[in-house]
């Protein structure tokens, strides 16, 4: 028995008993012939301490050779400590230390392991099994595994059952790309790692399951962006015989679960939004509600009037910043230069100042008059104090643009608080999304998505206006799920694939085995997909999901600290069939 | 809303009530103007009446058009039933029809979507989604899914943390085939996908996690038999600060709350047995121990009687079959083709009866007395009716083929009940075992384990006698889970790599990670790993892990249903930098 207690345990009630803690050495202070050691485990940090008085000369010298992470045990009686501290649950005690025996010495780490850490990114990386030490993010590992907990309780409750879906399937062109794995058995084929278990738990639907869900890893082969990794975990759920709204009521109670148990948050029945209210008023499908400047459109007051700008656009729009008048000429230009940068790529910006007697002084004085300037900020509902910001241009472009500065004011107005949630539905997506470059329709959700029936009419006419039954849960201007009522009838599934550009012969090879279910007896059913590391995130208060994953990969897709990927054998290779060709140089 | 109730839900309270069902239609009787339709979803079955006398004709007609497993909605009233059914709980009652809307129809289903159906195997596999309706496989997943909750009931309970390891890492050497996937962005290299997550659960430990489990996938790309699959699950576990003694009692800990919570069967304390006892007791570290028939090994008492299989024999051993001495001359001989057969490869069997009188009579009588034979009754503990089976040859062939011979009495015999079940402990595993074949030692269970620290000073002198601390969990004879303390120290773990023939610089590049762990504070761990498929078909009583699989692949590795895996595509080929070479012709 290697311990008696953990070092989060022991409590004045355990005074005058003899014990074994087992821990990480966090810290030693040797001041006055006294030497304390902070002792750390995942449980907490119990303090050891020897006294030159009492404690054997080679005891006194043993400890003062400890280093910093060295793995001991130590035995000895709890006391009460002279000076308490009571910011460690432990604090009222300490450990007399009679005997200590290094389990293993260890060598001085790269980085600090305390919460603060003077380790970079690609260091802490490197040695991930050092940074997982550290409170923060050990924290950040233990609120998932309680997410995974509550979101397991929850469907469970609700008789829902949880099926494993295969991991080696068939690639698909449809979507992102595929990560593949060359079969050694069926030369010249491959399998692929899902991207989501879409195509299964429609078919446990099939098979009549009724209500099925999975915490599950899903694999995009896609360039990686900050909050991108090639393999991340899904909630994934799917029910029958239900419409819409049963979907809504059923993950709306999920969230609400989830908030309460894991945040002791209480969350409200959460709204709805179409997806044209989301665009035309956030001028984005997910819209971080937890402050309002919404979207006031303002063409009718402001064309005509000689400003050429405005005359020319599209679509002019505009937001209140509430009490921002007093923004300073370089905050302002800091304004410009942000709508500027080409990943916004507004042209200009402008703006109208509110001052403390109602008047209004904009920086297009001299083509609007104060009666118009006053009009505009009627239109905006702008108080004394307030400051309005244009964006003019193409109406999509505009928009996407405002949306952004919409979230640059609200956080430098302090309105994104991260302790506060504002989740929210947003509905009636649109089922299709013209690509230019293709040219062709790309499914918005996916292929399986189905139509509203009162827009079915539009299939030949106008297929980009159809609406989709798809829904997405929106909290603080994270996307956190998505999904839809399903096709479940094979003419109009097929119908869909047409629409895709897939001829008959392609949508049978991709997708005959679920159409040809759809024949035997499907049932009406539709489902949702978390992002279970961005959903962690978002609870834990991060940007980053890599701080909520154990072993993370880089923006090259590289796990830095087992250097993966690497090179296989020539043997591996002939095993599976494959040649390398077309390597870059070097 | 589709349905208000579920098809196994509604009982004589209800009757009189106005309820909606969904389901598939399971079978129609028309009988005397009268028409049941059992309507099936996953909660039950509930009987739908329709009677000419009361029932509008255009309903009737519509109903007699259904066909099996049309998914319809029925709506109608709660009536008692005139002749009960006491097999189903929805047996007291009916649902006279006035309504139904068919929500689709269905094409007749390649096989009986009964309990017991007449499709073959290839034919259920290819349409899998209809054979998860049957109620035996659907009760399969329901049970492993309550399996997986009870799992982690338990595993939370004692403070255990569910962490997500990698699917996308790096192939090594040692162990199984790989399966590996190309990267795209990491020209020229591949990622492998896990065999176990045995180094990531390590480095968890290293990173103060204590204890940590997960129920996750593994994949080994080898040739596939009857039980084995190329993606399986696993519980995966692993402990810090504890020695064997402390896992062992864990997960006896584990073991007895499943089979409490999902069977409701009391286990008692598991027995322990050592690797070397399991050998010479039963020819196999996996005993089935439901039954006693050990070997009893008879060298002394059968040599230099002149009879040369004896006399030549290394080992003589044999075993005892309570109240099979009344078997046939055919019986007899069905066990003598039994062990001759290639895969047992024993060269002939000596047997003897004990008669009702005491008096034994042997195949080998005339190099045996009979009070030598009586010798060998008294031996092997056999009483009147008794029969005894000798095998006799090489040691461990001969061991392992009358192991093989044990089982195949032990099911003759009946002493093999699927409701019975008797775990164990197998402990002590050597360290080593020989491969003949390339002249090298292979770690035992693998390169982590740690070898028992009495046994140390035999790393020079005789590897091979180094025993292990390491344990096996075995049920009924199957190994349903095993694991090892593991090695912590940077040096004893080079000296495994070098024992295993890894150079230097091999072991480096492959598990120099691990290493440098161990150098920063690594404490003492061990773990253990369940086949979560396999402890399913234990649980189940079935032999076949794939009943347990919601889509399981065949003897190939293919997934017939979806018709994976499969070519891909040049471009997809291309931006791997992959060529296909040697490929089978035709």
């Amino acid at each position: 028995m290697f311990r008696t207690h953990t070092c989060g345990e022991l409590r004045l009630a355990n005074v005058g008993e003899e014990v074994i803690l087992t821990g990480w050495v966090q810290r030693l202070r040797d001041k006055g012939g006294m030497l304390w050691i902070d002792l750390r485990d995942r449980y907490g940090i119990t303090q050891l301490s020897l006294d030159e008085g009492i404690t054997a000369t080679e005891l006194m010298q043993q400890a003062r050779s400890l280093g910093r992470e060295f793995v001991i045990q130590a035995t000895g009686k709890v006391i009460e400590r002279h000076s308490k501290n009571d910011k460690i649950p432990t604090g009222d005690i300490e450990l007399q230390v009679t005997k200590i025996e290094v389990l293993n010495p260890a060598k001085l780490p790269p980085f600090l392991i305390e919460d603060e850490t003077d380790g970079g990114d690609d260091l802490r990386m490197r040695y991930r099994y050092l940074d997982l030490r550290r409170t923060p993010v050990r924290r950040n590992l233990e609120l998932r595994h309680r997410m995974m907990r509550e979101t397991r309780n929850y469907l469970d409750g609700l008789n829902f059952i949880e099926v494993e879906t295969p991991y080696l399937i068939k690639s698909t062109p449809e979507g992102a790309r595929d990560f593949v794995v060359p079969s050694r058995m069926n030369a010249g084929e491959f399998y692929a790692l899902p991207q989501s278990p879409q195509t299964f738990k429609q078919l446990l639907m099939v098979s009549g399951f009724d209500k099925y869900f999975q915490i599950v890893k899903c694999f995009r082969d896609e360039d990686l962006r900050a909050d991108r990794q090639p393999e991340f975990t899904q909630i994934d759920c799917e029910m029958s015989f239900v419409q819409q709204e049963d979907i809504l009521n059923t993950f709306e109670g999920f969230i609400k679960h989830l908030f309460a148990q894991v945040k002791d948050v209480n969350i409200e029945k959460l709204p709805r939004m179409t997806y044209a209210d989301a665009m035309r008023l956030y001028g984005s499908d997910k819209p971080d509600t937890r402050f309002g400047m919404q979207f006031v459109e303002l063409n009718p007051l402001v064309k005509n009037k000689g400003f050429k700008v405005f005359d020319d656009a599209e679509l002019v729009v505009g937001i209140c910043a509430e009490g921002a008048a007093s923004y300073t000429r370089k905050q302002l230009d800091e304004l410009i230069d942000f709508v500027k940068r080409p990943q916004i790529g507004a042209t200009g910006l402008v703006y109208a100042r509110v001052n403390e007697d109602g008047s209004v002084k904009s920086s297009v004085d001299k083509f609007y008059s104060p009666e118009d300037l006053q009009e505009w900020a009627n239109a905006l509902n702008a108080k004394p104090g307030d400051l309005i910001l244009i964006l003019a241009g193409g109406a999509d472009k505009t928009r996407k643009a405002l949306n952004e500065l919409r979230l640059e004011m609200g956080t430098r107005l302090g309105l994104r608080d991260k302790n506060v949630f504002s989740p929210l539905w947003v509905v009636d997506f649109p089922l299709l999304e013209w690509d230019e470059e293709a040219q062709r329709y790309h499914a918005m959700h996916h292929p399986f998505t189905s139509p509203k029936p009162e827009d079915l009419h539009l299939i030949e006419s106008n297929p980009g206006a159809i609406r989709a039954n798809a829904y997405d849960m929106v909290i603080n201007g994270v996307e956190v799920g998505g999904g839809s009522i399903r096709i479940y009838d094979r003419t109009l599934q097929s119908q869909m694939f047409s629409l895709l550009g897939f001829t008959k012969e392609e949508a049978e090879a991709q997708f005959g085995f679920l159409m040809n279910a759809f024949e035997y007896g499907a049932p009406p059913h539709g489902g949702i997909a978390f992002g279970f590391d961005r959903l962690c995130s978002l609870f834990g208060g991060s940007d980053s999901i890599r701080d909520y994953i154990a072993f993370p990969k880089n923006n090259s897709g590289r796990d830095v600290m087992i250097d993966a990927p690497a090179p296989i054998s020539e043997a591996q290779l002939d095993e599976l069939h494959i040649n390398m060709k077309n390597l870059p140089k070097g």
